[in-house]
C-alpha cells in the first residue's frame, strides 16, 4: 500500500481527537492493515490553515491550536484563501472533513466533499448534513470516480451502523429501525423522573455541555429527525429530508406526565422509528412511554440505542454507552481504514 | 463473478432453513452482489447423500427429507461412503458443514472443513467445535489456500459478531467482553422468578424444544464456556480452550437465592465474561447477580447480549432477540456472500 496523504479539514475537539487517535494507531494500521499516513494539511476555522507536502507535526498541531495559536506558521504554502484553496491545495487522499455544517442545507460540508472527490480523495465526515442533503449525489460520485464516502460517526459516534449493513449484513432486507438517537432529551427525561422540573433538566444538561447554547434543535426533535432521516436514506434506500420526518420534541412533557409513566412501570423516551409500510417508509421523532419489555426502557442519559428489524434477523440492538469525541474520532478512522482496505 | 457451486453437509432444520433462505434470496444475490449458484450437494445423517454436477433441486430435496425419503434417488452418483466421500466427490466452491459434532473434539466437522479447504472450497459453519479446537490450524489454512473459513453463525445465532470486528471494527483492540450466551439457562432462570422450581424449570425448557434431552450441557454452562472459548480465541487473538474457562453452572441456585436477588432489585443471570489482565485473559462463566444499571439485566428468554469493551469505543453491546433456524441459516448466508465477495 502507499503512504496515504490526510487532510483534516475542522480540527475542533474531533478533529484534535481523531489526529490523536491516529498518532495511537499507528503502530496498529501499519503492523494490521499495512496502512502508513502523513497528515499533509490541516484546517480550522479560527487558527488558520496549514499544508506541508511532507507532513506535519500532529501533536505540534494539535497544541499550537489548543494554545490558541496560528497553524499559519507551521504551513509551507502562504495564504490560503478559504477552505477550498485549502482542498484544492493540499495533496491528500483522505479528506477528513469535519467543519461547522449548516443542517439547512448541509454546507459548506456538500461542496467540501464534492469538491474533495472531484480531486481522487476518499471523503470521510461526522457531519450527517452531508448524508441528508446530498447522499445519492455523493455516494454516485465517490462511485464515478472510485473512491469512497463514508459517515460512520454521523449516528451513534462511533459505534458501527453504516459498516455493519454494508459489510456485516449483506442481503438484508431492513423493515423498521427504531431507537433513543438523541443524548441531550434523553438525559433531560432522565432528570425530570429523579424530580427536576423541564428548565431545570434543560439547564442541567447545558451545564454538562452535551447541548448547544440554544437547546431546541435537540428539545424539538430536529437532531433526532436528522439521524432518522440519515438512517432511511442510506440503510433503507429512501431518500428522506429530515424536515419530511413527523416530529414531535418533549418540550410540553410535565411531571405529572413523568409520574403516570412510572405508575404504569413505564419510562417516556424520544423515540426515532422508521416503518416500511405498504404507503411507503414512516418515520417520526416522538416521545412515548416504553415499557420493560423493551431494551430501550434501560438506556439512560448519553447512552443511545438503534434496534433493527430485517427479514432475516429477528430484532437486533445496538447500544452505545460512553461516547465522546474519541467514540467519534474512531468512526472516523475506521472509515479511513475500510476506505482504503477497499481500494485493494 | 462465476457460478458457485454449493455442497450442503448436514440437512437437518439448519441445512434446510439454509437452503430455502438461499432460494429466497436468489434475486437479491444476483442483483446486490451478483452471485448466482448451484446446489450441486447435500449430505444428510440419515436420509443419504446426493451430488448432482448440474445442480440439484433444492425444494424437493428438503421435502424428500421431511418425508423422511432417501435422497441417494436424486443423486447422479451412485453410493459414497460417507461424508468425506461426499466432500472428494462433490464438486464445489463451498461447503456449508453443519454435521453433529463432538463438542469433546470438534469432530468430524474439524476433519470435514480442513478436507473442504484442502479441495479449494470456503469453508462456512453454524458448528463451535472447529472454532475452539482448531480455528488457527484451519483459519492458517485457509489463508495457505486462499480460501475463507467462516463461523459467524457459532456465536448469537445469525447476529454479526465475529464479521463486526472483522470488518466494521478495524483497530479495535477489545479489552472485555461480558453477554449471556445460553437460552436454555435464561429461560430456567426467568420461569423460577416465576414461581417454579428449578426441576419445573428444566422441564419446561425441555418441553419449548430448545434444550437437548440431556440439558447438563446447558445447566452446568458447558454450551456458554464453549462460546466464551469461541470469543476469546476469535476476537482476543489468544487461544482458549473450553475447559480452561473458569464455569460455574446454575445447578445451586435456589428459589431463596432468587427471592434475595429480587429483594435487591437484581436479577440472577449466567453471565459469560472475558477479561484482559496483566496476567492474561480471565474467562468464566458464572452466574450473577445483575443490577439494573446493566442492559443485562432486561435480557429475558431466548434473547443473548454481548457487550464489548475496547481502547477505541465505550461499551457497545449487541441484542438478539427472536432466534431460531432461521437466524441460523442467516449467518451462514452472510458468511458465504462476504468469502465469495472477498474473492476479489
Amino acid at each position: 500500500m502507499p503512504e496515504y496523504r490526510l487532510a483534516l479539514l475542522g480540527f475542533g475537539n474531533v478533529g484534535r481527537a481523531l489526529a490523536r487517535l491516529l498518532l495511537r494507531k499507528r503502530t496498529a494500521l501499519l503492523e494490521q492493515y499495512g496502512i502508513t499516513f502523513t497528515v499533509t494539511g490541516i484546517a480550522t476555522g479560527r487558527h488558520g490553515m496549514a499544508i506541508d507536502p511532507g507532513g506535519l507535526d500532529i501533536e505540534r498541531a494539535c497544541q499550537w491550536v489548543e494554545r490558541g495559536e496560528n497553524l499559519q506558521q507551521l504551513s509551507r504554502l502562504t495564504s490560503l484563501a478559504d477552505s477550498f484553496a485549502f482542498i484544492r491545495h493540499c495533496p491528500a487522499d483522505v479528506l477528513f472533513e469535519n467543519s461547522p455544517v449548516s443542517y439547512r442545507d448541509g454546507q459548506p460540508a456538500v461542496d467540501h466533499i464534492r469538491l474533495a472527490l472531484q480531486r481522487g480523495m476518499h471523503a470521510v465526515t461526522a457531519n450527517k448534513g452531508p448524508v441528508v442533503h446530498a447522499y445519492h449525489e455523493l455516494t454516485e460520485l465517490a462511485q464515478a470516480v472510485g473512491r469512497k464516502f463514508y459517515f460512520e460517526s454521523t449516528v451513534m459516534d462511533g459505534a458501527p451502523i453504516f459498516s455493519l449493513f454494508r459489510s456485516a449484513l449483506p442481503a438484508a432486507h431492513l423493515t423498521s429501525i427504531h431507537g433513543i438517537l438523541n443524548s441531550t432529551t434523553n438525559l433531560i427525561l432522565n432528570r425530570m423522573e429523579q424530580g427536576e422540573s423541564f428548565e431545570q433538566a434543560v439547564a442541567y444538561a447545558q451545564s454538562t455541555g452535551i447541548t448547544e447554547t440554544d437547546p431546541s434543535g435537540d428539545i424539538d426533535g430536529w437532531d433526532a429527525a436528522i439521524k432518522v432521516s440519515a438512517l432511511v436514506t442510506v440503510l433503507m434506500g429512501a431518500p428522506l429530508k429530515p424536515a419530511q420526518v413527523k416530529r414531535q420534541g418533549i418540550r410540553h412533557l410535565t411531571p405529572a406526565d413523568i409520574a403516570h409513566a412510572r405508575q404504569q412501570g413505564k419510562r417516556w423516551k424520544l423515540v426515532c422509528s422508521a416503518q416500511r409500510t405498504p404507503d411507503g417508509i414512516l418515520a417520526q421523532v416522538a416521545p412515548e412511554m416504553v415499557a420493560q419489555d423493551s431494551p430501550m426502557y434501560l438506556v439512560d442519559g448519553t447512552t443511545s440505542i438503534v434496534q433493527f428489524e430485517s427479514d432475516v434477523l429477528g430484532k437486533l440492538s445496538i447500544i452505545e454507552a460512553d461516547p465522546g469525541p474519541h467514540t467519534t474520532a474512531y468512526g472516523l478512522l475506521a472509515d479511513f481504514i475500510n476506505a482504503v482496505r477497499e481500494d485493494g
